[in-house]
Formats: structure tokens, sequence, C-alpha cells
């Protein structure tokens, strides 16, 4: 990092409230020298952590409120009721500039909801995107949108578009990214109005993107591109689908390792390598989701992680923060724009 | 079986052509004593196969073309091309009352195209769906639509839900098959306008089946219920990415067990019991994808599969034939139609 950043904790959202966000701002703190955090929950609670993390609690700054956001709250009733809540005052340290990012494991939908009204969404972007990142064959791939907008016209797509392969680029670091949209077949007369147009929009965009064309949902963990661009509806019900699929095949091989002596004995030798395997589809690797398009950085650890997990849902935001990702997105938009002031006036968007 | 039942086969379609075929009618031929076969394409290669299967050659009829689609023809060329086909000789045979069924495991798009060009749809139902099983942690779970139809109105899903639901119960044998409509959360206000419209059809009729409501992703191998309806745009992508990731695990698993001498002697000693799970995620148990809402049956078999995945192909024509599963789709529409004189001008479908 070139200069320290700050980062804004949600310190009582998560399954495991403040032991374990602390737990994974130190590991943060270890990998980000020079950092501080803002950590808005219950002080008494939170001093007591920090008294026994002397080093933790010389870079952190606590904000004492002891209203927290229900992890089962109506996104409404959060917005309605949250407006002191830990939550929502790490949202508002990103709008008053004292922090470049929030994070919190908090309630996903208090999180999106809270974060548009406080932070808008950035010059260009009609809505924001929840981004994810998918392991795959040849790495990773960025999936969007998981979630946040069930509808989307063809411009919604592309602004997508530009925002994941910025994010591939800057967070991921991958050189050149591809992007593909996803479709049910991969010829140009394939799928519905808006993916049709938003291909159509993405080919002729003068972007300084890899538009490799349509994909399909097997092309996702296979690897064909870097970023992954549905709609929210498409994009979440495959998320979960690949999820729940992971999750059958776990209990498969585990009934199958419990079957024999035999089958058992062969988990044992196999069970260092099975690990390995293991830490590689690790969800705390993939921890989360980021909202894109919003005018500041808002970071969403997963509920159930650990110290682990929560600490990579801070490097994701500091990695944004420092590398510039909202001026990117907002340069790239704009070039975009420029680009397409005749072709815009001729497609149906 | 009541009485026998001709189901015409296409011969030439698939990755492996007659062989497979035919070797696939005659495990068929053992599980249903009594049936009886048309076999369309090439006279002299299919006579070839049958002088070594006196049995097969009793039950069979062959009829002669040397016309077949191509397994990357455009459903567009194939109509105009494929007149005298095979594949559309076959499907003939149903509309014409000579088959029960017919099961083909070529070009899936020309199936679809030619099914309905030449089947119909039944009465009532306004576009025909993709139907598939998946593996599940309760038993199986039909999918649809997974792909005919890339964007589908309230009315299409409340069809592919009573559709879904005779099949579950006529062909799966699910005694009372729970059907939920897949969305991206549980909640009556989530998801699109579609989706919401068509639980309210479906809360509202007054139809034999058991309307869980809502499902998400994850809930389709959870076994949540019986029958996950969708639009073929988000069907087609769920399945595909599912499909994706258990290759992405398997792979992982390739990998794992063979990265130390320990490792894969561990995987020797539970071979067996990993050959039994294979086994139950074998894709030839689920094999293909059925075409349910045609005047007829049409059942696609993967075009890749074996002579074992072909036969349950097979398999699963006869059902819907021998158990009468159009004349039950059509008695529930009716009876649903009846139900809803009312209430289906008051709501916007």
């Amino acid at each position: 990092m070139s200069q320290p950043i700050t980062i804004a904790l949600d310190a009582m959202g998560g399954d495991h409230g403040p032991a374990v966000v602390l737990e994974g701002a130190d590991m943060a703190r270890r990998r980000f020298p020079g950092m501080h955090f803002l950590l808005f929950g219950d002080q008494a609670q939170l001093n007591v952590l920090l008294e026994r993390n002397a080093e933790l609690a010389s870079i952190s700054t606590v904000h004492h409120t002891d209203v927290a956001i229900e992890s089962d709250a109506k996104p409404s009733v959060a917005l309605r009721q949250g407006r002191n809540s830990s939550m929502r005052l790490a949202i508002q340290a990103v709008r008053d500039g004292t922090a470049q990012g929030v994070v919190s494991a908090g309630n996903t939908g208090a999180l999106m909801a809270m974060s548009k009204i406080v932070l808008k969404t950035l010059p260009g972007i009609h809505r924001p995107a929840l981004a994810t990142i998918f392991p795959t064959k040849r790495g990773e791939t960025v999936v969007l949108d998981v979630g946040a907008n069930a509808e989307c016209t063809a411009e919604n797509l592309v602004q997508f578009a530009v925002m994941g392969e910025v994010f591939a680029r800057t967070v991921i670091g991958v050189v050149k990214p591809t992007v593909g949209l996803l479709n049910i077949g991969i010829e140009i007369n394939k799928g519905n109005e808006t993916v049709r147009n938003a291909a159509k929009l993405l080919d002729e965009g003068n972007l300084p993107m890899v538009f490799h064309g349509f994909i399909e949902g097997g092309d996702i963990t296979a690897g064909t591109v870097d970023v992954a661009v549905t709609d929210g509806f498409t994009g979440n019900i495959a998320l979960k689908t690949a999820e729940g699929t992971a999750l059958l095949i776990a209990e498969y091989l585990r009934a199958a390792f419990k079957q024999s002596l035999m089958s058992r004995l062969g988990y044992l030798l196999a069970r260092p390598a099975l690990d390995e395997m293991r830490a590689r589809v690790d969800p705390r690797h993939y921890n989360g989701a980021v909202f894109l398009g919003l005018n500041g950085i808002a970071v969403k650890s997963h509920g159930g992680t650990d110290a682990l997990g929560f600490s990579n849902a801070i490097g994701v935001a500091i990695n944004m923060a420092a590398k510039g990702f909202n001026d990117k997105v907002i340069a790239e938009l704009n070039q975009w724009h420029t680009d397409h002031v005749a072709t815009e006036k001729a497609v149906t968007i």
C-alpha cells in the first residue's frame, strides 16, 4: 500500500459476533502493515477483546453503539430501525471519508439496502451488482450479478461487465481479463432479447476489455473466461445450485468413505491430499460477495465465516481501495459512453 | 405393461450411432417384455446388427432412410433438409400412431424443433418444456424448464409445474410430489414479477399438487421439493453450472488422489466405495431430457451415452406412454382452467 488505509468494520455483524471480527482484523493487520480500523459496535465487548491485543488496539478506534441489525431482519425494517446500528454507522464512515471501505458479515439484504441509500451508486452506474468468485479449472472467475437485481436491462449487463472486468484486473490481478455473457447457447441468436442486446453493445463497445461472447453455465467452472456476467436472478440461482451440488457431492463422499473398514483406511491415507483439495475449494478464500458500483467500497463477508474468512473480506476491501477500483470503473464507463453516443441511439436497451 | 408398447427409435442419432442404439434397445427389451421397436435409419447397417440378435430382430421393424441429422446442424437447417431423416421419420411414427413414443440421442435443438412441428403441443399447453432429473440428498428432483424457453410467462410456469408434477408422479413414482418455484429468496415479495405471479396462480389454483412455494438454487440438490420449476434461461444455466461444478470437483479429486503414494494407496482401498458413489451420480441414470407438453412422447437421450443410458431413455418413454402421462396433464390443466375462470381475469399473466 502506498498510503495507509482505514477500513470500517461492522463489529457486531456475523454469526460469531465481535470475537471473529476482531480476530479477522488482527490477521488482516499483519498482511497490510500501516492500516487502521474503525470498529462500530458495543464498546464494552470490544474493549475486552482489544485489551488482549495491544497491537490491534493501537490501530483501532472504537465507535460505540448498542444497536445491531438482526441477521434475519427485513431490509426495510433494518433501514427504519437501524439508523444507529453498527452496520449503518460503519457505512456512513465511508460516505464521510473517514474510512476507505466497509466490511460486514451481517445481514446481506440490509447491508445492500443501507449501502445503496448511504453511499449511492457511482456516476454512470444504474444498478450496483453483487459479485462473487468461483473456483475454476484454470483459477478463479468473477461472477456477477449474483442476486442484487432480479431484473436487468442490456445496459445493466454492460455495466456489470465493466465492473467485473475492472474487479478481475485490480483485485484478482488478471492482466487482461476476458468477459463472457451467460446464455443458454453460444450462437448469437440464442437466449432472450436482453442478453442479445447486451452482447451487441459489448461487441460494438470500444472498451479495453476482451469480450469473449456468450458462454454457457458449464463455462464458469471450466474457467473459459475471467468474468461471467448475468442478471441477478439467474446468477443467484446458478450460484446456489452450484453450492448445493458441491454439498451433495461432499455428502456422497463422506458416506462413501464411511462405507467399509477399507474405505475408512483409504480415507486416512488419502486425507492429507483431500484436505489440501478441500482448502482449494475452501469458501473462506472466496469469502462473501462484493457490492460493485457503489460510490464507496462495501464488502459482505459470509455470516458464518471464521477469522481467516473475515480477514480475506477485509483484504478485498483494501485491494479495491488501494487500486482505485471505483475510479477505474468510472473512467471505463465514461470511455464507453463517449464511444457510444452514436450507437446507443440505434440500439434498444 | 398392460398392453404392448411400440417405441420409434432414431437409430442414427447420438455420438456412437446404431450400435449403441440397438444395444440399448436390447437392454430395454429385457426390462419390458412384449414391446416393439420401429427402427429408423440405414437398413444395411441396422440389418448387420440385427442379424447378431435374433430376439431384438423379432420385435423390430426397420424403416430405411439414408438421411441423418448432423449433431451440430442448426435446428432451422435440420427442419429444411431433414424431411426424410431418421429423426423426423421416427417422430412422425408417433404422430401417425404407429408408435407411442420416440427416443433419439441426436441433435437436441433439431429434435425439439421437429417434435414441436410434427407433434404439436398438448391442448392447453402453450409451450413444451425440457425436463431433467437431478440427484438430491433425498432422492431425485425433476427440474424444468432446462432450456426450451428462454422467456416464460407466469402461466407458462404454472403449466410447467403441472407437467413436472405429473411426471414425478407417473414416471418417477413419487406418491404426492411437492412443487417449488425457483427464486432468489423464499419470501413472497422476492424475485421478478413473473415468478411472483406464477406463485400466486399456483397458490390459488385448486390443483391436486402440493405447492411448496418459492425455493432457492440450493434446494434442488437438498431435495426440498420433488419438482423445481423455472424458466428455460435460468434452468439451463443452473443445470450446466451444476454439471460444471461436479466436473470441477471430480478433477480436484483425481488430482488429490494422484498427489502422493499414500493418497494413491488410499484411493485403491476406498475405490469400491467411491465407484459405488460414482454410480449414484451416474448421468446414465438421469439420462437425457424429456420434452413435456407435446402431443406425443419424445425423449432425448444424451448424445454421448452408452447402451445402459439409452435403455433408460427408452424406459422413460415407455413409462410415460404406459402411465398415460399426457392424458393426466390434460386432465389437470382442464381442472385448473375450470377453477380459474374467475381468478384468471383478475391476475396479470
